[in-house]
């Protein structure tokens, strides 16, 4: 099947209107084979670049867009005059940096921005396809493109990153051509589509195909487009990719150009107006047909059952691909849950993940806005790529107790005085080159030096989103996530050490953390601040008050700390849950190490030890 | 505007095919005035009513149907042969008990199953009225059913219950007719349509609109009915009803009876052909042209606007209605906050309101769904309202320590051995007569003693749904909350006394519940067990180990108690924000007074304290 530039497309480059797409034919030789059974080409991929590939050609970023999206990316479109959709993140100076990185974005197949899809002509009948073309997949789209990065001469890409059916890609990338990508950020998406979605899909469908313009699809033959129905099909995938508090944010029961209502069917509130509006422009831009067609393509997407035999897991089992996974808080069409389930998936098979979960009210469409968490975290992860991949200069880790470092990591739990006179400590008993967990990581100060003084393959989790961020941002795969519920989540034996430095006595429940660490890890670690000092003692007995000291620096009111308990608490609960000490170190004042003995309890300040679960 | 039944309900109903409606015809002498500035009438109401008026005429249960649903509640519907849309809820021996109640349901005016809509005839010119039928609202709606309601010679509803529309009807009926509602349950409901479900409805409307079988409305004149653009209006509005976890389970990404998919765009998965069928069955029952009524209503819907001057407090200000408020945690077109905007605004005019949030993955639909919590619950508040009304004789409250309560009362903080010997001393600060607010108040034993041997005016407020349900079934006016966050939303002074029994420890904010509670309650009583006891500080000093005595009976690592405090800590506190101690009480062991004095940290097991706000 020869497939050549959709006409409305090549009119305006041939214009001279707008920058013309590059375009690439492929599948000529071999045709491509497709998921449905056919196989497609000669074809044509329509794409834009921005930037110059280096020498080793090793700074290629692919940007995969979303279900209307197209190759646009960063610069102005051909038909709607606007800036590109995404050029808030690439271009010069900008996140992904153009200057510094090769940047390609290709129109999907399927789609109707000149690259093969429904409404490219048929050569044999001089007439659009329709619904001749062959039904794609979300890898058939992924297999395009690596045709096209194959023919620019890329081994491997730096960096693919895309949202929504963006995300998807991404994810189909890192699970079908693991070798071909160094890192990965799949945002606000999902491994696989649905039930809702499909619904939702469904409904958008049903509406053009009820459209009598339609014609079953030959509406180009007939001269009409079914505007109506895909206006209708726009209008309600629209309300999904907003939140309801943006919607009341936005529009509220604002009424549009009136004091009153007007008791009929006019557009009486604003939000109505607003959404009449994204429905007829988008039908000026969009082909129905290919409406269907990508809809179709994620409605079947469903990367475990394709990849995994069913298990996510299995799908990314032994992958070198870095990963950082971002979902948005107020996005109901991909919820945080989809994207947890692939770093569950991720996390099982050990592979290098960073995750956020950013704030936000503004939905789906959050990836596309100015949503600076999500821009800083996005930096961060390419910056710790860059220099991994050897596309910058090794950054110097800060120092352990540098003012900024400290300042991040003890604001919740802790107070800078306290020092962390517990960390040395802690990375004297990890074997260098081991495979190191910290759970309730703060910005990865601990990690950083397990990491450069250890040689560690260390990873993290914690619930502060500030603390992530800068972990994410020092090139440290750090997890967001909450240690109270989410440590079930992890295989057993995944690590060879899991650390929880002053974070027990913060947990709502220590005893089942307790037996998570010593699960997941072979060896567990923990420190604490120790109730059974003597000044704590005599605070409460003494003067009859709930004790404040230079290490509980807390009031009773305010503190953090839910589950004090003493080191002889702490060595009762380990010999009642058959947990294995292999080493415990007390400290005193000022972090001294107390040689041990019977008034460890009284004399000692924290509590360090080395655990393995029984057996 | 004379309007007679619609041609297809009378034929059924001639053909003795079902149990006709009652009809009544309304506003003959007098026109209704509309919202819209029209008068209708004469018009027809079409309802069914079940079980028989008592002579009090007090035992009449008016219930509101929702969007689509329509007066046959309990039983089988004439059209689709299906039982009743509440027969799960209404009958006899069920909760809406037909032996004991009055059971009256109206179909709403601009519906289309008997009531005056746009599919009456317009005797004028002999064609249904389409949109020359006036456009209406849900005061409207309301209006119509108290025409009825009195023409039935009721004087005052016992109960006015309804979930979705039908909840802002029982809003509506709460606002404009007071003295004419005993008792009133908005279940699911809002009261004011969000900009996001008017953006839902504005979809459904556009794509009747959009069928050229509408024909402007005037579809009977051409023999046509939009059965497309109302299927397409039906798919995407079922979405809205169900929720993502219910769709996943019920369909998850499931095949329809195939083993592949198609790679097509037939039904290949389950969720697809389950949502034509909606569709479709829909078109068989509804009227088009009213659908588009009934949503503009519910668009138009703003209580606050029509009732409060921009306020929802003010609507309901001095109401002596009682209150159920019911939310689904799954309903994300009427979510939680919805009705906590309601039930903030009752408790800001000092209304008797009862909320209980159900946890429930059914989405919107749960109401019309067998959920044990939501029945037991509504069951439980009509069952303490007829009491109140002398429908049913008084019920004896249960001894304050019997095992039934203290079981549950005690399941979260307490243990049943200890006791709740604070009870009888805090009953005894508390003027009769006065308005009280139990904050944490478990099962309501607390405020169960307080109402029947104070005779206070007693609410509550529990995180618990177990101990809300059994508190609401009390007759109890209990609100489910968290009072680490609920409490900001009560007005200043509104209560003589606020109670924090037993709770301030196993609060994540103790400071701030406290500064809540002396500006919400011109006195608080707060009592709480003391860390400073003997027993704990030897525990701790002599022993070393967090301290487990018979009052602390829970380990470090699993006590709900996080932030322990002394007597004297807490009196350091309330000296420090400027709290007037009024009265302090210590109780030793088996709850026995201690004669205040200088051991009373020592020996005090717990404190028992009666504060104000300075000045």
């Amino acid at each position: 099947m020869a497939v050549s530039p959709s006409g409305r497309d090549a009119a305006l480059a041939a214009s001279g209107a707008f920058p013309p797409s590059e375009r690439m034919v492929l599948g000529a030789e071999t045709p491509m084979p497709l998921d449905c059974g056919v196989a497609l080409g000669p074809f044509t991929i329509a794409y834009r670049t921005y930037g110059r590939l280096n020498a080793e050609r090793s700074n290629a970023v692919l940007i995969c867009h979303a279900l209307t999206g197209d190759q646009y990316v960063a610069d102005t479109h051909p038909v709607t005059g606007r800036p590109g959709w995404w050029s808030n993140l690439v271009g010069s100076g900008r996140i992904v940096d153009t200057d510094k990185y090769f940047v390609i974005c290709s129109n999907v197949i399927g789609g109707c921005m000149g690259s093969a899809g429904p409404a490219t002509v048929d050569p044999a009948t001089g007439r659009p396809f329709g619904l001749d073309f062959p039904v794609i997949t979300i890898a058939d789209m992924v297999r395009a493109q690596k045709l096209l990065v194959d023919a620019l001469g890329i081994d491997q890409l730096f960096a693919v990153i895309g949202g929504s059916m963006g995300g998807m890609q991404v994810l189909q990338w890192a699970a079908a051509y693991p070798e071909k990508v160094f890192a990965a950020v799949p945002i606000a998406t999902a491994a696989r589509h649905s039930a809702q979605n499909i619904a939702f899909h469904e409904v958008g469908r049903q509406a053009v195909l009820a459209d009598p313009d339609w014609h079953g699809g030959a509406y180009h033959d007939h001269g009409t487009v079914p505007r109506r129905g895909l206006a209708v099909a726009r209008m309600a995938a629209h309300i999904t990719y907003l939140s309801e508090p943006a919607l009341h944010r936005k529009f509220g029961r604002n009424l549009q150009d009136r004091k009153a209502v007007s008791f009929g069917f006019d557009a009486d509130f604003q939000v109505e107006s607003y959404l009449r509006h994204q429905g007829i422009t988008f039908v000026e831009r969009f082909d129905a047909n290919s409406y269907l067609y990508i809809t179709r393509a994620m409605d079947y997407f469903d990367l475990a059952a394709e990849h995994g035999g069913g298990s996510l897991a299995a799908a990314f089992k032994g992958t070198p691909v870095r990963f950082c996974v971002v979902s948005f808080t107020s996005d109901w069409l991909f919820p945080t849950a989809e994207s947890r389930a692939v770093v569950h998936a991720l996390n099982s098979v050990a592979a290098n993940v960073s995750f956020v979960e950013v704030a936000t009210d503004k939905g789906h469409d959050a990836f596309l806005l100015e949503e600076p968490e999500f821009h800083r975290v996005l930096a961060g992860f390419l910056d710790g790529c860059a220099e991994k991949r050897g596309l910058t200069s090794r950054r110097q880790p800060l120092p352990a107790d540098h003012p900024d470092r400290l300042a991040a990591m003890t604001a919740e739990r802790w107070r800078p005085q306290d020092g962390r006179v517990d960390f040395k400590l802690i990375a004297g008993m990890v074997e260098p080159g081991s495979r190191v967990f910290d759970v309730g990581c703060g910005d990865g100060a601990l990690l950083d030096i397990l990491v450069h003084e250890r040689g560690v393959d260390g990873r993290g989790l914690e619930l502060d989103q500030d603390g992530v961020h800068r972990a994410v941002k020092a090139g440290l795969p750090v997890v967001q996530g909450d240690a109270d519920t989410d440590l079930a989540e992890y295989p057993s034996d995944a690590f060879d050490y899991v650390i929880l430095s002053q974070t027990l006595q913060a947990m709502r429940n220590p005893r089942e953390a307790l037996a998570q660490l010593v699960r997941i890890g072979r060896r567990a670690i923990v420190s604490f601040p120790n109730f059974g000092h003597w000044r704590v003692r005599a605070a409460l007995t003494l003067r009859g008050r709930m004790p404040v000291t230079s290490r509980l620096s807390y009031t009773w009111y305010e503190t953090p700390n839910i589950h004090f308990c003493t080191i002889d608490d702490f060595e009762a609960l380990c010999a009642e849950m058959g947990i294995v000490v292999e080493r415990r170190v007390v400290l005193g004042p000022r972090g001294r190490q107390i040689a041990s003995g019977r008034f460890d309890n009284l004399l000692g300040e924290q509590g360090v030890f080395l655990l393995r679960r029984p057996g």
